[in-house]
């Protein structure tokens, strides 16, 4: 334990790696800019997923377009496929996607929970089957540090067990302990360990403890003195009912350092983004854009609409009037519902750039919103809009 | 036939509608320009083929970029799905599908030969069954010109019966004559019916007569007093061998007007145009380029490369070195055999653009050798390159 504090003291000497200026606040709800070797994030940010390295169906150039200002890779795809041999090859992740803006990379932890078969986890590490072939690896927190300084993200996750839900008391508990040992290993790890490609990395802690606000207290307040770059809060929308997952970031919002940005992770609809905002979370990352997109579902101010319902047969307006992208620009919903029952794959594409771009222009509302101390007058707003069902007939001619 | 006739007049008496204008020769491969209200399109041309209203995997402004003038559409898909009905709300094709530069449809002869269940075809027309609901449908030439005036495509393609490879000469002469029965009800239907959205509409005739050249030269000889905007040379591409194709391309050449395009439909390979504009022909229609991209095929200047091949794993350098498209511009072969063995949507998107640009810059190319009157030894060179098949070696490092 002695080293591993000489190593943070050199650390703390070389300054930080991962600069986070807070510019407002607004209650707990907060507007900042991380600052990394790839370029500025503002935040709160919305982080499209993009965990094979690439976001399903839209270009990096249309990810510039609708205001992405970072992506986020998965470490545990990356090393099964193309793997990191060929991540070396090409001078990391950024160079092999082309991409030059910052990428995180999730630790995989959450994956192996949902996707690996026999995983066999141990104080040492976990044993897991890869859901591509079946072939057998084993992921210690060292060589999930080891992997993501050759993936080369700029913001890098440590290893955690996501519990999953429900799960006991205990289970939670015991599961948090090993997260934390984990989180010393990768911390320790990272501080001895070096960059590959001349751009900074840094590292931050995950929160877990299921929805036990004990554990939760405990997660944070160890982790935070641990000094991460920053910190994610973990195992959450696994299923929990939404206002528990609303106190678990209250509890978790309270004891991490205030000046270390805070990344919910998995996390969700609008109405949850908004929510955590004004609870004090600066980052966001969700399938839901993309995923609910490529099932015809478009993202708009007045709620989701499904776009294969025979309504919009004839509906020759945009999706959501006053959106800025490109696919409201130029496309009726009666055109994308055409695409959909078609099975065109420019559907596909057309609504993950609208959904992404909805989901950017959310967070920089809500900056705008804090910026001017207006937060929650501005969420309540929102959430007024979002959950109004459009009834059939304002659609029909 | 007397009132055909004096239609013909009434028609020749309000002018052409499709401007060709031939502006330089070499050979019989000719470089021209057709204007029409939606903007001009330089010949040769490539169209992408969006049958039902999208070309697939590319987005219309990415179509801009590639270079393309024109695209196709299909009529007998555009009419069950999304329906006349959609498409006259809509205002037309172009406004419909977001794209204002000048679009063929083909009738749907081609696609109820090789689509459509159960086909009656009497002279009166064709009754079919729709590959999409097992609906029961009847199509005349005269139903078609209407189904064609309301999708509003700049270029009609008449009515016509393709027929099968191999088909004996009796049924080649047969299905010829009834083609050419339609064709002349097409363009009476033509002539004595509007435009609907305020922009001209021209109509090509289909030379048919599979491959045997008596019959194709009587279908080009009674199609040529027709006095059709254009020529379309069909029932090729169905399995018959290269040199027969060229062959009857040769024969109709030599026949059709001179001073109106010639369009050789569902053709083909690189060397397939190559050999068809040195025969004279201007328009050019496929799939090639979009469906075996899809299928992780890239077109290169040395010949096409199959980008899942184990030999791209770790190759980083571009498709095609000089290719200015985006995908040779932001990735590696590396990343696209990637994205093609994890399945991801953006593999077909990046190689729907890379394979279309190279399609729309070989027309450029050939287009600029008949102006300089290099056009055969161009060909040649091309022909040389595109064979030669790349050894694995080129690729390892």
């Amino acid at each position: 334990m002695l080293a591993l504090m000489s190593l943070w003291q050199v650390r703390s000497e070389i300054g930080i790696q991962l600069k986070f200026n807070l510019v407002a606040s607004d209650g707990r709800a907060r507007a900042g800019v991380i600052e990394t070797d790839h370029g500025s994030v503002e935040t709160p940010a919305f982080m499209p997923v993009g965990t094979q390295g690439s976001v399903k169906a839209i270009e990096q150039r249309e990810l510039v377009e609708v205001g992405a200002q970072i992506i986020l890779g998965n470490t545990y795809h990356l090393y099964l496929r193309p793997g990191t041999d060929i991540l070396d090859k090409a001078g990391g992740l950024h160079q092999f996607i082309g991409w030059d803006r910052p990428i995180l990379t999730d630790s995989g932890g959450y994956q192996i929970l949902s996707l690996a078969g026999l995983r066999n986890i141990s104080d040492d590490g976990v044993e897991f089957r890869s859901h591509i072939d079946g072939s057998l690896h084993f992921f210690t927190p060292e060589r999930i540090i080891d992997i993501e300084r050759t993936i080369g993200s700029d913001i890098m996750m440590v290893l955690d067990e996501c519990s999953p839900y429900p799960c006991s008391y205990e289970y939670a508990e015991q599961s948090n302990e090993l997260t934390l040992r984990w989180a010393m290993r990768c911390r320790q790890r990272f501080l001895s360990s070096e960059v590959r490609y001349g751009h900074s990395q840094a590292l931050f802690g995950i929160v877990q403890g299921s929805v036990y606000p004990k554990i939760r207290e405990r997660s944070a307040q160890a982790l935070g003195k641990l000094e991460f770059d920053g910190y994610a809060i973990g195992g959450l929308a696994v299923g929990e009912p939404a206002e528990e997952m609303y106190e678990i970031v209250n509890v978790c919002s309270e004891i991490l350092p205030f000046d270390k940005p805070r990344y919910l992770m998995g996390v969700g609809t609008p109405e949850n983004l908004l929510e955590a905002i004004e609870r004090g979370v600066d980052m966001f990352d969700c399938v839901l854009p993309t995923r609910n997109g490529r099932n015809a579902m478009f993202f708009t101010r007045h709620g989701p609409i499904s776009i294969t319902n025979a309504q919009f047969k004839d509906d020759m307006f945009s999706i959501d009037e006053g959106c800025e992208c490109y696919t409201c620009g130029h496309f009726s919903r009666a055109y994308l519902r055409h695409l959909f029952q078609a099975k065109e794959i420019l559907g596909l594409q057309l609504a993950t750039i609208h959904n992404l771009h909805f989901y950017q222009c959310l967070m920089g509302e809500g900056r705008r919103a804090i910026a001017s101390s207006t937060f929650h007058t501005w969420k309540q707003e929102q959430l007024a809009l979002l959950r109004r069902q459009i009834p059939a007939a304002d659609y029909q001619s």
